[in-house]
């Protein structure tokens, strides 16, 4: 079957739970964190009620993909336990084809903790487990040819094995004529694997997708207009998004820019990056301006803030057709 | 710690999701079924979205008991796997002490899969796993005696180590002074182990719950009043709830009744039961009346129905507070 986005990313069941501004400041968390099995254990034993609900920032973008009416397929590795079963189940029921391989015989279903502040703001806690299993012999190459574009969840580019699987499935796209986007994820990505991350983007991608705050670092520039210029040099497009100040599209010389979507109230940012995409990515490989892709960006990425956890709770195709997109 | 309730019961996560009558009849479901691991896993493959939310009759009713603001306990048994974590980790955030003993080696969490129709009402599967490895060394006569009332759930009278646990908590409690609570939980209970469940009754219950189905079933009588009399001849006190009907409390001669709390809509009937209890058992290690027992057994079902899940969203306390009562 024909997709228009497969993702190859982190395959994680989040716990999400309210938490005040005191304990996040005093437990040191950041926006991400990667933590071992004791730090997960001890810190869930002073979390407060969680809901858990299946994540993983390219799934997320997939669901949203489908939720718009797109053909979307994930590749990640759970664990064999009941949480995997759960993750594999969430996503097919949200219409998203999932190609995890065989789950890890050793290593559990990845947990993210996510900790939600009154600001809406989220404080990642991951443990990655069986999501560092994944390798090259997880990459089916009918499917990354057979999908438009190859959406690479920065977080995945983690282990030399889930490297080897990104490269892998990178060169597939590329022999196939296929684009080649990728998330940045998060700052600390940059931070960790600077040099073979910058050689990836400048060798085998595309599309660029990311916040301010990671694009400032990528680029090392000082400011948005900074780092925008220096994009605009780049053969790739890149897709910024800005927060409350909406996002912009980088294309060669030409620059878009569109607000956030207007919205009840603001509940949980978690995932607002990963539906951006959902729906830039659909717009994209549906022919639409990449004003449209980027007002669809911009309709997802409103409607999972409204809630927490970062899959749509909303029809997005109800909700693109009621706005008019 | 001195507890109101201590409750001996099955630890079990409920993976809830609506689903249309026509699936439901088509599955020959009933209000609740135990199933294998085999068709737990061909229902789960055909089931929808479902949401992850710790359950357990008994379990939820001394979440709703510590919701009010009583002192409650939870023996029951979960797997060594993360599903039985969560289990642990929801009920302690919900205030209730859980003494599980050490979780099952070999068989994982209890998961029930619940399907909600449109019309409210929920058909359970349940897959009942580490529960059944329920024995008496798991009861802690400390635990027991310590609390005002032992509430038994019904669907825990299964296997025979299970029926010997709940026969010595039954003696520490009547050694110690204590009442003992019986929930009938389903009419298959009755159906599949009449002869010791009704001895059990007789000789150790003072306080009987059930529904209008389960006491008719019980008493053998063909309509609720008949079966209301034969109640009356009994010592124990037996709390029968009749759903939009409201519930009536027969002790000895005396007969109250007491109608339904009016709601803003019905979604899930799950833990109706199970939250009246709660509301009952608060209002009864409180010194209330029977007719405040019950009316706090109301307030706490009807918040229970008018949402997904059958663990109370909102602060029941509030609930009482705000109703006067």
């Amino acid at each position: 079957m024909p997709y228009d986005v497969v993702s190859i990313g982190n395959a994680i069941v989040d716990l999400i739970a309210k938490a005040d501004a005191a304990f996040v400041a005093a437990e040191g968390m950041g926006t991400m964190q990667l933590i071992d099995a004791d730090r997960a254990k001890s810190l869930y034993d002073r979390m407060g009620h969680a809901v858990e609900i299946s994540g993983g920032s390219g799934a997320n973008t997939m669901v949203g993909v489908a939720s718009l009416g797109g053909k979307a397929a994930f590749i990640g590795k759970v664990g064999n336990d009941k949480l995997g079963e759960i993750y594999a189940h969430e996503i097919k029921v949200a219409g998203v084809d999932f190609f995890g391989g065989t789950p890890s015989p050793n290593l559990p279903t990845a947990v993210s903790m996510i900790l939600v502040t009154p600001d809406a703001q989220r404080y990642m806690n991951t443990y990655l487990g069986a999501c560092t299993d994944l390798g090259p012999e997880d990459v089916d190459p009918e499917v990354i040819a057979d999908a438009d574009v190859l959406y690479i969840e920065g977080y995945q580019w983690n282990t030399p094995r889930s490297k080897e699987a990104i490269r892998k499935a990178a060169g597939i796209a590329k022999q196939a004529g296929k684009k080649r986007a990728l998330s940045l994820s998060d700052v600390f990505v940059i931070d960790s694997h600077y040099d073979d991350l910058t050689a990836l983007i400048r060798d085998e991608i595309d599309i660029l997708f990311g916040n301010e705050a990671e694009v400032l670092r990528l680029t090392g520039k000082p400011d948005f207009d900074s780092a925008a210029r220096e994009l605009t040099s780049s053969k790739m497009m890149s897709v910024v998004t800005r927060g409350a100040s909406g996002a912009v599209v980088i294309d060669g010389g030409s620059v878009a820019a569109v607000p956030a979507s207007p919205i009840p109230q603001l509940v949980d940012t978690t995932g607002a990056g990963d539906l951006f995409a959902a729906g830039f990515l659909y717009g994209y490989t549906h022919g639409r301006t990449l004003v449209n892709c980027a007002l669809l960006g911009a309709l997802a990425a409103g409607e999972v803030i409204s809630h927490m956890g970062a899959r749509p709770e909303a029809s997005l195709r109800e909700l693109m057709t009621k706005a008019g997109l």
